[in-house]
């Protein structure tokens, strides 16, 4: 970083929820994500001079995710100096898979790494959930700490906040695929029961401690068991169109289990090995085949890292 | 094993539910525990010659857990010759300490000894649960499993059965207080809501899922953290006199947590070495000193082994 060059980072797209841990838990994948550029200018205030890859973003540093992240950061660190940031989304917005969230990720690390890193990674969590109150009025962080930390990540609670990381099996990878139909997060949680029946709740916390044993012994028959969800499921999965015969397909093509991804609606998949994952891919594309739905997919190993900064641009943006 | 000898077999108490860990987790303790002698005997049936450490306990095979489970295995088998059983309580029964399930851990154990091995000590936990079915008309899993496997034991689910041995961290203390006053479980159970709030049912699954991160990488503060139950304690505890000021006591004296030991009354708190849970121990009992309430205390590391064969008899019967 020298020349008041642009520090490039690049954060990753995530899944929350992952079937039997529903506001708790998130995991990270190597791909789609973001990029944000930052420097240092010596005019005050947050500039954003670009934004590529998909339409309809406000340049405004107040109304854009990624220019809330960073002036909460300038602020914390009582910074009179001014910010010049660009965003390169590579990835659709409203499809479940953290599309703020890695924004937000990606300008906390950028900043951070301009700044001189005040920041240890952890600590950036805070930060990238401002963009997350910004983009859907709930500072949540089980999108933006897998994007940050990589792996998977339990965010075991708020008050205070607690982010335990939790790495990933050395080999697991998830197919996603995006039914391109509009699906409201507000309407997602809206239509969730306030109540669990205690049985039903004895079943998910079974469930999620057998995920948990599951991931961090590397024991992928386990995990496998441990993938469902029978609260929120089958309550938010009729707002996705084919989400029962995509699961089906994805489980016969041989996946450890299948959910939503967030809150829907994209569905991932989760395989042992990426020739599975490719399969499930298949799979899962041809529920879609004559629905006259538009889908996209993704297959990406589960990584070690999240964000980070890039040397060179990596992404091909998409146009949404 | 020669000469038609007594096969003597050692299986501990167990603390089950776990604060986060309701129905699904628990752990085994070194001390207290059962021992059940078991030979073969060439007349066809089960009798139990002698029962030592406690009374009131039928001597009839149908009746008492360890024949119960005897015979299930038997049966199972399609085995005729008989078996001679005696049983050595070395531990209280009603304690909520898994009184029960460590007789029928003992039998287990000790019968297929003496048959030659036909389980692995896994297998038996379906037949030590026949004894948790009669004892309490429930045959659930979450003492016998650590009774037999030692260290924290998941119980994913029934249906089914899906037991995950989780170990232990090599070092993690157990202190027990009992206070000798008389509670069913079926009242235990009877007093809990159906209905769990939603938001009450997210923070006791990421609880348990932080709890079950912190056993795996043995990071202690995050055992501490997590060690809690909104949703049943606050029911249950009105049941157990003194249990807010002894929990408290206990927290003060340093330990990690507390929590009621399955259905209660005993009261458990695990401490990361030794002398903590010996100073715990005595901040626990202060709380009862002048409450005319009799209380027996146990300090116990968790062990790695649960049920094992012994040479020479091990216990000090206590008399109930």
């Amino acid at each position: 970083m020298t020349n008041n060059e642009f520090v490039k980072a690049y954060a990753p797209a995530t899944v929350a929820n992952v079937c039997c841990g529903f506001d708790v838990l998130g995991f990270a994948l190597d791909y789609p994500g973001d990029e944000v550029w930052a420097r240092r200018s010596n005019a005050p205030g947050i500039r954003i001079t670009d934004i590529k890859g998909i339409g309809g973003l406000s340049a405004d540093p107040a109304e854009n995710v990624i220019g809330v992240v960073a002036q909460k950061m300038l602020t914390e660190l009582g910074i009179t100096h001014g910010l010049e940031l660009q965003l390169h989304k590579g990835m659709p917005v409203g499809s479940g898979m953290g599309s703020s969230a890695a924004s937000s990720a990606a300008a906390a690390f950028a900043v951070n790494e301009v700044l001189g890193k005040p920041f240890t990674t952890e600590e950036l969590v805070v930060y990238a959930m401002e963009g997350e109150r910004k983009a859907s009025g709930s500072a949540h962080a089980d999108n933006v700490a897998p994007s940050l930390l990589g792996g998977f990540v339990l965010i075991r609670d708020y008050d205070p906040l607690d982010v335990v990381p939790l790495g990933t099996p050395v080999d697991l990878y998830c197919t996603i695929i995006y039914p391109q139909i509009e699906l409201k997060t507000s309407l997602a949680r809206s239509i969730l029961k306030k109540e669990i029946p205690m049985k039903k709740g004895i079943r998910q916390w079974g469930n999620l401690a057998g995920l948990m044993a599951g991931l961090l012994k590397g024991d992928y028959g386990l995990i496998g068991r441990s993938l469902h969800d029978e609260i929120f499921e089958p309550e938010r999965s009729i707002l996705i169109p084919l989400f029962k015969q995509t699961k089906e397909a994805a489980l016969s093509a041989g996946a450890l289990g299948c959910g939503i991804s967030g809150s829907g609606p994209s569905i991932f998949a989760l395989s042992a090995t990426a020739e599975q994952a490719e399969e499930v891919k298949l799979a899962m594309q041809q529920t879609y085949a004559e629905s006259g739905i538009e889908i996209k997919t993704y297959v990406s190993k589960v990584p070690e890292q999240g964000a980070r900064v890039i040397e060179q641009p990596i992404l091909q943006p998409v146009q949404a």
